[in-house]
Order: C-alpha cells, then sequence, then structure tokens
C-alpha cells in the first residue's frame, strides 16, 4: 500500500537510537535522545544526526562546538524516554532523568555514565537537510565500558522501542 | 575501553539496512546495501545514505538523478548479501543474486520485487562527509506490501546480521 509521505520514516525501522549531551556556556547540560543518526566517515571518523533547528541540543553544539554521542542500553530506557520530555532550556534532562553526568576526556560536554559508550565530537559541519539540519561531528575519542553486559535500544517510534534480536550469519 | 576510532562505526550498531537499486544510461542495472541511512526530513520527506565515491550506485545515481531504496526483510539476507559483492560495472547484482527487478512508478530506476517496502527517490543534493558522501533524495513514493509478514534486517558489521527483538514499552 501506499504510505503517507510525511510518516515515510516509520518504516525504516528500528533505528539505531543515541542520547546527546551538551552543555551550554553557562555550565547548564543538556540530554535528548535521537534516531536519525548514522556514521558518515571511518578515517576521518566522523558521525551524523539530524535534528530540528529549535533543539537545545543544537543552541548548545553551537555554543560550545562539541557534543557528546552517549550509546544508551536496555537499563536506561525510561531515563532516555524521559530526557525526550521538553524542559526549559537551562534545567538539565541528564539530572530530571535521574542519569549522572561525567566529565568527558577530551571535549567540554559531559558524557552519561550510564551509557554503554561514549563518542566524543567536535562540531564540523551543519548542512541542509530538509525540515531537520544535518549536523556533522569529527569524533575524538570513542570508548566503550565491556563490563556493562547490555543490549543497545532501537527505536520503532513514538514511545516504542526494541532490542536487538536473533542473529543471523551470511557466511 | 578505548576504542579504535577507525572502527568506531561498529559500536553504532545494529544498524538499519537498505538495498539501493539504481539503474545506468545504457539500462544496466545495480543493486548494493547500505547501512550507513537515516531519515533526515519529515515534510519534505527526504533520506540520507552515505556511501564511498567509487561505489557504482553513485556513478547511476548521478546519470540518472534517482535511485530506489528497498527494504530487505529477512527472507532475502543471502541475496542481500550477494548483492554486496562486487561486480563488473553493468553486471546486476540484482539478476546475479537472484531478486527480481521491476519497474518504479515514479522514478527510471527498478524496484526489487521480493524487499518489504520501497522508497522511490530523486537526488536532491551531495554533501561532504569525510570519506564518503552523503546522498540525499527526495522520496516521491513510498510503499509497503502488508502482505509480507516478515522482519527487517539489521546489520551489526561485516557478515553479521540480526533481525528486531524484544518490543519495550516507555508509556
Amino acid at each position: 500500500m501506499l504510505l503517507d509521505l510525511s510518516k515515510w520514516y516509520r518504516t525504516l525501522a528500528p533505528r539505531t537510537t543515541v542520547l546527546v549531551s551538551t552543555i551550554d556556556k553557562k555550565g547548564n547540560s543538556n540530554a535528548a535522545p535521537f534516531s536519525f543518526v548514522m556514521p558518515v566517515s571511518t578515517n576521518p571518523p566522523v558521525i551524523a544526526m539530524a535534528m530540528v533547528s529549535t533543539r537545545h541540543t543544537l543552541a548548545n553544539i553551537r555554543e560550545t562546538g562539541d557534543f557528546v554521542v552517549n550509546i544508551p542500553g536496555e537499563k536506561i530506557l525510561a531515563q532516555l524516554w524521559a530526557c525526550g520530555k521538553p524542559l526549559p532550556k537551562g534545567v538539565s534532562e541528564i539530572k530530571e532523568s535521574g542519569l549522572t553526568e561525567e566529565r568527558a576526556k577530551k571535549v567540554s560536554s559531559p558524557r552519561i555514565k550510564e551509557a554503554i559508550a561514549w563518542y566524543e565530537c567536535k562540531l564540523r559541519a551543519e548542512l541542509e537537510g530538509g525540515d531537520h539540519l544535518i549536523i556533522l561531528g569529527d569524533i575524538v575519542l570513542a570508548e566503550s565500558d565491556e563490563q556493562k553486559d547490555e543490549k543497545p535500544l532501537l527505536h520503532i517510534g513514538g514511545a516504542d522501542f526494541c532490542l536487538p534480536g536473533k542473529n543471523l550469519k551470511t557466511e
């Protein structure tokens, strides 16, 4: 059946989900979930995310020039969802949702301790992408916590998420 | 542990996987799998994919200005994988892999019949993204086959894929 074009992306799912943490010049931290995200380059290492221009995340990235992409594991789904609720600028979704921020190693934006992997990024470019902006980040440090035995979250749409399931081998 | 930056994208996984079909000016069709893909816009509907500049897919998109993003279901994993093997330009991965091409409704590139959904796209822009190009496509038609009860494939890395698993509800 033909799909409503305004809802087309619901069939490009489930999608990799990330929690992006930032900080503004006054030191107020912020975190928001995104699932319009993909790798775009291996050398140099570059990640792309699409976001609407009204996001506090975007305002903070423009202020500091950096951000952290946190990979959320299954244990923090409720907190990830809470981070998606609109809060006034300056109120930290990280603290409000019960997550813990910790200092990043190479950027000013904080990391979220409960994540299972982190990419510390510096803003590389803002590109036009229709009704979203495409934010490119140069990854200056990538780290994972091998002790956390958690699967990454995938976004189906709205309030629906899933975990990776059955493995398939091609060779 | 710190990750090798050249392998960073392996932890941004599993990723939504698509099979992109194109055609050259002489009428030779082509298909290749991609997992560097994301939605970037809802209105207008725009999809983004990152690809290296040597891809036959890219050469064909430049020749015709269009492409089809096919969403592969679990039944065509072997064929999807076969489409990723390098073949000389002009030799169709679609036919070689045992898939069936059919005429698209709004673009010159063919659709792959065995897919579970299709986005017919016109090239919107080519953007710089490090060692890949970011191809933006305006989606001119989106369709899914509700009769095919198949889960979409997700790419873990290399020859490893998986299916979506356990559903999680946040609300």
